[in-house]
C-alpha cells in the first residue's frame, strides 16, 4: 500500500466538559480536515473542528459501535486524502481507548501517527468530588481497571489489582456494579470499603452515588443514564460517612436502594 | 477566621508541555490575580497568567520546598485579598499532588475551592512512546504508584499493587530505580518484565531508557536530570525487545549500564 501523505492524530477529548480538552487538542481540531469521533464526545467539542468533515464512529455503550477494523481502514484512507486527520476519543486515548489497535494499523500502512493525551475521567471525578485519589502517607497507589466479570481473558486478576491498591477507579463498570462488588467482597475486600459511583463526570448532569461496598453488592440496578465509573478506597470514607453515618453496617441490615446524593 | 472573599482554584498544569494544559486552566490563569506554582511548572505555562503576581512554591525534588503548612496559609491569605487565586501544580492536582492537604485547610478556613484536573505524566509518556497502557483482552489494569523503599507508612504494599496490575507507572521513583527493581523481583516479578524509564515526558528534552527489570536491578544510577517515571508491563515488550533482542536474559550476563535510547 502506498503510504498516506497525511498524519493521523489520536486525540483525547477529555472527560466530557468541552473546556477540559487540552489547548493542543483544541488547536488540532481547529485545523483538522476530517475528524472521526467517538459517539460519546460532547457536541461542543466536536464543533471545535470548524473546518472539518466530522464522522461519528463507535463506542456508545455497545450500540451503534463501528467495527474497529472498519475504523482503522477509514483512518488509513483519510490519511491518503487529507493532511490532518483527527481521531477524537473520550478521555485519554491510551487508557481504555483501544488506541493500540489503531496505532498498529496505521503504522503498518505507513501512516504517521501522533497521540495527544487527555484528562481521564477518574481525575475529573476526583476534582468534582474534591477528594484527592492519593494522600501523603496513607494512599500512595491508584489503580485504573476495566473489570470483566466471568470471562476468561489473558489479563491479570483485576480483583487482586483492586484489593492491593489504596484507591481504585473502575471504568466501564457501573453496569455490572453489583456483580463487581460481590466479586470483590468474595476476594476479601471489606464490606465497609467506601464507594462512589460517578456518572457524567465534569458535566452539569454529573451524579454521584455514595455507599459502602457491602451495600453496592446488595443494591438493585443503579439508575444510570450515561457512562459511569466506580471509585473506591479509604480516601472516600468521609464522603460516604456523611451519607451513611454507620458505614460499618453489617449484613443483617435491610437492603436499601443505592442512595443518590 | 473571617471567610475569604476569593476562590482558590487548584489547577493541573499538565505533564510539562505548555500546550498540554486544559483550555479551562489556561482561561483561569489568564484571569488570575495571583498564582502560586510548583517550581517545576514550565515558565511558559506560568506566563499564561498575564495579569497575576506569580509566586514559586515548593517541590523541586526536595530542594527549595516551601513547607506545606506555609503554602496553605498563603493560599488562605490570598483568598482574603483576591478574587481569583490559582494554585498551579504539575500534572493533575489529585494524583500525587498533596491536594487534599490544601483543600482541607482552605475549607476549614471557609474558603471556596475548585479543582481543575490535568493530564498526568504517565499518559503523556504513553502518548510519546506510542504505546497504550491498556490493550483489549491483555492489559486491563494500570496502577499509578509512588513507591517508597524501606519506610513504615500506612499505605498498602506497593509491590503487590504493581505485581497484580497489567501495567504500572511509578511516579517519583527513578531516583530509587535500582532498589525498586530489586524489591519487585524479590516479591516475585519476572526479571524480563519490560521497563521504560521516561524523563521529562512531553518536553523536547524527554529521554527514555528501555530495559528489562532484571537489568534495572543491576544497573548503575540512571543519569537523570529532571522528574522521571518508571513504566513497566507487557505492553512495553516490543519497545524493550527492539533494544534488547534477548530480553529473557539470565542473571549470568555481565552487568551493563542502562541503555538510553
Amino acid at each position: 500500500m502506498k503510504p498516506g501523505t497525511g498524519r493521523v492524530y489520536l486525540v483525547g477529548a477529555g472527560p466530557g466538559a468541552p473546556d477540559l480538552i487540552t489547548v493542543r487538542a483544541a488547536q488540532l481540531l481547529a485545523r483538522a480536515n476530517i475528524v472521526f469521533h467517538d459517539a460519546l464526545v460532547h457536541p461542543d467539542t466536536v464543533a471545535l473542528a470548524v473546518n472539518a468533515e466530522t464522522v461519528a464512529v463507535g463506542k456508545r455503550c455497545g450500540k451503534h459501535s463501528t467495527a474497529q477494523r472498519f475504523i482503522n481502514k477509514r483512518l488509513i484512507d483519510a490519511a491518503a486524502r487529507f493532511d490532518t486527520v483527527v481521531r477524537l476519543k473520550g478521555g485519554d486515548p491510551m487508557l481504555f481507548g483501544r488506541a493500540q489497535e489503531e496505532i498498529d494499523a496505521l503504522r503498518c500502512a505507513g501512516v504517521e501517527v501522533e497521540v495527544v493525551p487527555g484528562v481521564t475521567a477518574a481525575l475529573a471525578a476526583s476534582a468534582e468530588l474534591g477528594v484527592a485519589l492519593t494522600r501523603r502517607g496513607t494512599s500512595r497507589s491508584v489503580t485504573f481497571v476495566t473489570p470483566r466479570v466471568g470471562d476468561g481473558e489473558q489479563a491479570g486478576d483485576w480483583t487482586q489489582c483492586v484489593i492491593n491498591a489504596d484507591c481504585a477507579a473502575l471504568y466501564m463498570a457501573a453496569g455490572q456494579a453489583r456483580e463487581i462488588a460481590v466479586r470483590l467482597i468474595a476476594s476479601g475486600m471489606r464490606t465497609d470499603t467506601p464507594v462512589v459511583v460517578v456518572e457524567d463526570a465534569s458535566l452539569p448532569t454529573m451524579t454521584r452515588t455514595v455507599l459502602p461496598l457491602g451495600r453496592l453488592g446488595r443494591a438493585g440496578t443503579l439508575a444510570l443514564r450515561g457512562p459511569a465509573m466506580i471509585l473506591l478506597g479509604e480516601v472516600f470514607r468521609d464522603v460516604v460517612a456523611a451519607v451513611w453515618p454507620d458505614s460499618s453496617m453489617t449484613s443483617h441490615e435491610p437492603l436499601p436502594e443505592a442512595l443518590s446524593a
